[in-house]
């Protein structure tokens, strides 16, 4: 059957944020990933497929296509059988209930994919983002993510606002903030991660109280700072692994 | 002046590791990052810098050039007034002191300097890499340390004889070993973290006793992973954060 002119067209618009919002669509590829978001509460559209792909999709959801023309929709280096249109799932309210992450404008989409991934691996299942963090659907996002974003409730606002209103214990992490090493942390609360270049924005961070920081071990006073996930990483752990 | 053909003809091959080798010398973008080279150890070769990039360097290593003959031999979308090719510095021995860590076959370029910059953050001054583990030289990898390559010893060499003739205590990252978080850690040993796919190998784990893991959270079981540099993120707080 093929790919139809409509459908590429569609395919390639889904590259963009407005045409994933106008749509309600976004793109996941790869074996591993498409059986993970198949396997989940997630709404398949449409999935392209070589013809050794297996699966129990109805005959309209599937159109198997060659090598040569998964190629063409494919962004991956080497693409592995199976290209899929989702439906992106309505956003749920978060609630005040266990340790929540609160993205402030993360730009890169491998570092979002990665602390999807984090989340998922902590049993963190609400994860906030300020409007200006990268879109959770972007591509690169879903495919760094392999399948953890069908269990983290990912909810995009605004981020200041929400902070502003929000009565739940809220830690921000911060070069100049106390040591989390010998910081009493919660099991409850809103942990907040900035920007990579910049950190978080000065008018949250002037309404937090709590402010930790991971301590630098190395004799020079150079290294400027840990990537975002990394960072993320070592936080949620402290936060976690008391029992 | 420009850049002349047999310096193109250069810069070229080293985007490949064997010819990296052959001229031992590699290449560093941006102005932070030839910064931070220019202000260690490593030797400069070559800049090639846009009229505003400020340099005490001797002419004779300096070329000016225009912003469209640095955005030709640039890798960078953003390309940040300097591209220049320093030496590769001989690697020096492995001492038995402080927290050493080895990685066995680390594929992604982003993943090795994510963990560059993290050794540099927690004063790990030692890295052992496995001959197959991605050059530390490689653009990206260069570009993903942000200039931490200068500070740290980078040794390749074969990491199961190493691991099978050395008395240090050495410690695996496996999904399968002790809870890390329960674990009494020493402040001297090797850490080994393993490929992104398949974790450390076989012939490598059967020499080693101690097996740490960093235990899941989440309510299903289905998190395969967590990211290679996240989970060194995780560990190595683990061994510093106790004084």
């Amino acid at each position: 059957m093929g790919i139809s002119k409509s459908q590429l067209k569609l395919i390639t618009s889904l590259s963009q944020k407005k045409y994933r919002q106008k749509h309600g669509l976004f793109i996941a590829e790869g074996i591993k990933v498409v059986n993970e978001l198949l396997n989940s509460a997630f709404e398949v559209e449409l999935i392209f497929c070589t013809n050794d792909f297996e699966t129990m999709l109805p005959e309209n959801k599937v159109t198997r296509v060659s090598e040569t023309e998964l190629k063409k929709i494919s962004t991956l280096k080497s693409p592995n059988k199976v290209f899929s249109l989702f439906k992106i799932p309505e956003e749920k309210s978060i609630q005040n209930s266990g340790l929540i992450l609160a993205l402030d404008a993360i730009n890169d989409p491998g570092n979002l994919g990665t602390i999807i991934r984090l989340c998922d691996w902590f049993g963190i299942s609400q994860l906030i983002c300020s409007k200006d963090t990268v879109d959770c659907y972007n591509q690169k996002v879903v495919q760094a993510s392999m399948g953890s974003l069908t269990r983290i409730n990912i909810k995009y606002l605004d981020l200041k606002d929400y902070i502003s209103e929000s009565r739940f214990p809220t830690f921000i992490a911060d070069m100049n903030g106390e040591n989390i090493y010998q910081t009493n942390v919660p099991k409850e609360g809103i942990l907040i991660m900035g920007n990579e270049a910049n950190g978080v924005s000065e008018e949250i961070k002037n309404q937090v109280q709590h402010k930790v920081s991971i301590p630098r071990f190395g004799e020079t006073q150079r290294t400027e700072s840990l990537n975002v996930a990394t960072a993320a990483a070592i936080l949620i752990s402290e936060f976690k692994r008391n029992p």
